[in-house]
C-alpha cells in the first residue's frame, strides 16, 4: 500500500482548529454567496493577519484563486512574468490561459524558484511588440515551489522594478504560512506594491479554502460577479471561511506551519541523499537516481519528481517525528 | 435583523450526516486531486443511487458543474437549449459563456420552468445558420427553478426529440433530491438519453459539493484535466466527497429532501398569499404586491423576487414546523 | 437563377473609387502590419472625415471590429446594453461572447432598432448583482439594422445617460455613410461621448475593410497586439486601407451612400407591399405574407426575412434605377 | 528612408495575376458570406492544386486560419505539439490560446524549425497528467519559419507517430508554394494524415487570403459558424477568393514562388555573411554581429532578427535581380 504521508502537504487531513470551527459555525441560517457574518469575520481575521485595509474574498480552489487574480491584472494579449518553475506555469493545466482567455506566461530563471532580479530586468527591458504578449503583471510565489523564501527587501527589489514599468503584482501565497514561519512577515506585504495576494489555507491545514486579498481595492468592483461567473463564489460561504477563523484566532495558521517546517528540518538533518535546495520551509528536495527512486516506490512512498530532476519530500502540520524517523529509516535502507 | 430561514435552501447549515462523515474521514494521509479512497467510495455511492455504470466527479461549485458540463457538450459557436427561466440562463453571471468561450443559451417557454415539448420542437426545427449559434445540447433542470418536477416520460419526450436531431443532453439536478422525494426516480436517468447530469449535494445539506455524472463515458477522457484547468479539481478531494458517503449511506440525501418538501407543503397549506406555481418540492412561490413585499422586508424575512414576479419562500432540511408556523403568522399579519 | 441584387448591400461589387486606389497603391514594398504609409494616409482621411483626433485601425471584418471594440470596453462578467435587434445580438453567431470571453448582451426595445431612452434608463437603474452580468457599455448602431437614423441629440441623450452611470459607449457604424447621407454628421461623433466607433467601408463599396476609431486614446495601448491576437492585423495592411483613400478623397464614401439611399426611396415610392419601417437609408422593409414570399422566391429574388417578420430589400451604391424598376414590376406582379 | 524590400514576403505588392482577377470578378451582385460562385470556383482550384476531395474555406488572416484550425482540433485543456520556433508559438501574440480558449503549445526541437522525430517521440511518450495540457494535435509548418522544407516521407514519419497516439494533424502552409517550388508536392498532403492544412495566399502574392483546407470533412460541420463567430467569414467573399483563381489558373501561385526562391538562391550565392540555415526557399538567414546590424540599419534595410540570433533576408515574387544586386553591394560594404 502506498503512503502519501510525504507526497504533499495536501495529503494531510484538516487540522483540529479548522474542523472545530467548521462545526462551531454550522448552526442557524445565514446569507449566501459570501454575504454571511462568518465570512465577514474571517475576512477581518485575514486583514488582521496582514495588518492591511484590503478587500478579502475566499475561494475553494488555489488554481482558480491565482488564475482569477491574473485575469484581473492582465488582458488576453498580455503576459505574466513568473518563475519558470512557478506552479501557475508548470502544474495548472493551463488554468491562467483559461481564466485569462489566452493570456501568456513568460518564465524567468533564478535559484530555488526565486526570480533572479537580473532576469526580471532583462524581461522588463524588452520593448512592446504587437506580435508578442507583452508583460502586464509580475507573479511571485512565497514560499516558492522549491522551498525558497523571499525576504521583504527581495520582494521589494522585484516589485519596484515591475511597478516602474507599469506592471501589476500578484503573489501566490499558497505556502505563505510556511514562509511566515521561516521569517517572512505577512504584515510586510501591504508595503511591497502587491496588488493581489492569494493566501493559502488548504496546504496549511484547512479543508479547502484560499483567501484572495485585494490590496488594490479598485480591483474589487464587481469582483463577486467575476468569482460567480468563474464558479468560485460558493453559496454556503461559511464552509470556506469558518476554518480561517479557527486557524487564525488560535494562531494555528502560523504554528502549524512552523511545525511542518521543523519536521522538514528534522528530515533534512538525517537525509542520506544529496539535498538540492536549501531547506527553509516544509519541503526537502533531494537527488535520487532512477534505481533509488524505484526502490523508494517499492518501499511504498509516494513522492513527486520535479522538473529540475529533484525528488520532493514534503511535511505538513500532521507530520509527526515518528513518521519522519520511519521515512529516514526507509531512505537509509534504500540509499 | 434579517432572517435567512426561508431565503434559499443554501442558507441552511450542513446536515448532521454530512458533518459526521467529514469528521469521520478526516484522518490519515490520502492521495490528492480526487484519487483518494474516500472519493472512490463516494463515486460508488452515487453510481448506486443512480444504478448506473457512469463516471462520477465531484466539484465544489454548482455553477461550475453545470458550466463545465455544457462546455463538454457544446462548442463556442453552438448553443444550449434550456428553459428561459433556467438558472444557467438567469443567475450564473454568464458562467456558461465563460466556461464555454462564448457558447450561447437559447431560452424556451413552458410552465413552472418545465420546457414545453412544442417549444422544443420549434427550436429544433430551425435550420442551421452560420450567422447564429445552432443548438448542440439540451439542458433540463429537475426539479426546476420554479418547483416543477419532470416525470421520466416527460424527460424522455424531450430528450428523444433532442437526440433525434443530434443534440446532447445535460440535466441540472441541483435539486434532484427534492425531485426524487416528489416521485422522480433517479435510477431512471440512465435510460433517458442523458449524457451528463449534475447531482446536487449543497442544497440538500452538504457543505459544498456537486456530483458530475458522466453517463456517456467517452466524455471522461481528460475530464480531470478539464476540471483542473477550470479550478474544479480540489487537492483535498475527501472534503468534497465524505459528505456524500454520509448522506447516501444513511439515505439522508433523500429523507432530508423529503422533509424539506413536506415543510413547503405545510407552508403552502396555510399560505395567505396567492400561490403561483404548484408546490411539488421545497419551494412556495406567491404573488405579493409591492406594499406587501415592503412589509415582509420590514418584518425581517429575506426572500427572492423571481423573474415572473413571484416571491419565493424556500424550505430546507433544517426547516422546522415551528419556523413554518412563525413565518405563517408573520405573513398573515402582512397580508 | 437567384438574383442577389437587393439581398444586401454586401452583395454588390466594390466601387470604382475603391478599386482604383487598390491598383494605385499596389506598387513597391511597404512595411507590414499596418505600419505602412498607405495605412497612415487612410487613417488621416478617417480622422478628417470625423474631424477628430482619434486613433484609427483597420480590420477586414465588421464582426470582429465590433466584437474587439466591445471586448475592449467590457469584461467577461459584464454586459453590453444594445437594441434587441442589434446585429451584434442577432447575427454574429455569438462573436461578442467569443471575443469577450463570455461577455453578455442585454437587449433593449425601441422603434426601428433605435434604443428607446426610457428602456435604457430602466436598464441603467438595475442595481449591480453578482449573479448577473451588469452593464459596462452601451452599443448603438447608426444607421440601425431597421433603417433608423439617430440624430446627434438622440445619441447624446443615450450616451449621457450611459456615461452618468460609468458605462463606455460603442457605435456600430457599418452604415454610418448611409446615416451621414440621411443627415447625421459624422463630425458630431467626437462630441457625443463615444469611446470607440466602427466606421463601415465594406457595405459602402469597399472590398472588405472597417475602420475602428478610438476616440478614447487611452484604449489604444497595445491595441495592435489585441488585433494581432484576434487575427485582425493583416500583414499587407495597404489592401485594407487603400480603398479608404480612394473613397474618401473623392467623397465617394458619402456620395455612393447617398445614391443607395435614393434608390431605396425610389423603391419605397412604388412599393406595392406595406412598408413597416420609415425609409431613411438604403433599406426598405415590407410586410409580405408567406404566399407572397414564396412567389418572390420563385421570381428569383433573394431577400432576408427579419426577426420582426418584415422582408428586407436593400439597395447599394451599385443599384441602378433600372434594377429598381425591374424589382418593382416583379413585386407588382406578385402582390 | 527605410527599404522593406527584403524585410518579409508580405511587404511586396500583390502579383498582377491576383489583381487582374480581383478586377475581373468585381462585377455584378453575388451571394454573401462565401456562398458566391467566385468562392466556389476558387475552392475547386484549391482542390485541384491538392488533388483532394477536401472542404475549403478562405479567410483574410493567416493568424486566424491557423488558430481556428487548432481550436477545431484541440480543446482548451489540451495542447498542440509544434516546433519551438513555429510561428504559432513565437509570433502570433498568443492567438492560438485566444481562439482556443487557453489551449497550450508545446515546443519541440529540430534543425531549421523542422521537428526532430526523436523529439516528437519523446513528447508523445509523456503520459497524460491532469495537471498538464496533454497533446491533442501536431502542427507542422512547411516550408518552415527557418526555410526548412519537409519531404513527404518526413511528414509521414511525424504524422504517423502522432496519429498512432490519437493526435490530429495541422499543417501551416503559409509558404507551401515555396515548399512546392522546392520540391514538396502539394498533392502529397492528402495521403499524409493531415486533418487541416492552411495554404497560404498572402505571402505568395495575393492581397490577403489564406485557404483553410479540411481534409477531414467531419470537421466541416458548422465550420462557417465557427468562422463567423471568429470574425473570419467576410461578407464579400469574392475579394478573398478571386485572387486564388487568378493565381492558380495561370500557375502563378507556383511560378511566383519559384522566382522568389531563385532570388534567395542568387542572394545566398553572393552573401558576404555566414549563412546559418540551408537556403531552400525564399529566405536567407545569416549571422551578423551587433555592429554589422547597426550598419545595415544605417544603410536603410529593414530586416528581422530571429530567436536563434540570425538575421533574415527574404525575397518575394516582386524581388528583382537588380534589387538583389543592390542588397549584395550594400552588404559587402558593410561586412
Amino acid at each position: 500500500m502506498t503512503s502519501y504521508d510525504f507526497a504533499s502537504d495536501n495529503t494531510a487531513p484538516a487540522a483540529p482548529e479548522a474542523m472545530e470551527a467548521l462545526a462551531r459555525f454550522n448552526t442557524g441560517f445565514t446569507a449566501g454567496y459570501g454575504n454571511d457574518t462568518v465570512t465577514a469575520q474571517a475576512a477581518d481575521k485575514v486583514r488582521e493577519l496582514l495588518d492591511a485595509d484590503a478587500d478579502v474574498r475566499f475561494v475553494p480552489s488555489g488554481t482558480a484563486a491565482n488564475s482569477v487574480a491574473l485575469a484581473a491584472l492582465c488582458r488576453p494579449f498580455e503576459a505574466v512574468l513568473c518563475h519558470e518553475h512557478a506552479h501557475i506555469l508548470t502544474d495548472e493545466a493551463g488554468a491562467p490561459g483559461f481564466f485569462g482567455h489566452g493570456l501568456g506566461l513568460i518564465g524567468l530563471t533564478g535559484p530555488s524558484a526565486k526570480v533572479d532580479p537580473t532576469a526580471l530586468d532583462a524581461a522588463l527591458a524588452v520593448e512592446d511588440d504587437s506580435h508578442a504578449q507583452s508583460p502586464a503583471a509580475l507573479s511571485l510565489t512565497n514560499a516558492t515551489e522549491y522551498g525558497g523564501v523571499y525576504r521583504a527587501e527581495e520582494v521589494a527589489r522585484l516589485t519596484n522594478a515591475a511597478k516602474a514599468k507599469g506592471l501589476s503584482v500578484h503573489v501566490d501565497g499558497a505556502r505563505l504560512a510556511n514562509a511566515a514561519a521561516a521569517g517572512f512577515d505577512p504584515k510586510a506585504l501591504k508595503n511591497l506594491g502587491v496588488d493581489i495576494a492569494v493566501v493559502g489555507g488548504t496546504k496549511g491545514g484547512m479543508p479547502l479554502s484560499e483567501a484572495v486579498v485585494l490590496f488594490d481595492k479598485t480591483l474589487s468592483r464587481r469582483f463577486d460577479a467575476r468569482l460567480k461567473q468563474a464558479g468560485q463564489l460558493p453559496s454556503k460561504g461559511r464552509f470556506l471561511t469558518a476554518p480561517w477563523i479557527g486557524m487564525l484566532e488560535t494562531n494555528a495558521w502560523l504554528e502549524r506551519a512552523r511545525h511542518a517546517n521543523a519536521m522538514a528540518a528534522r528530515l533534512a538533518e538525517q537525509m542520506p541523499f544529496e539535498i538540492t535546495h536549501p531547506v527553509h520551509i516544509n519541503t526537502v528536495f533531494v537527488l535520487m537516481d532512477a534505481a533509488a527512486r524505484q526502490r523508494l516506490i517499492q518501499a511504498g512512498w509516494a513522492t513527486s519528481r520535479f522538473s529540475d530532476g529533484s525528488t520532493r519530500f514534503m511535511c505538513s502540520w500532521a507530520t509527526t517525528p515518528e513518521l519522519v524517523e520511519e521515512l529516514v529509516a526507509s531512505l537509509k535502507s534504500i540509499a
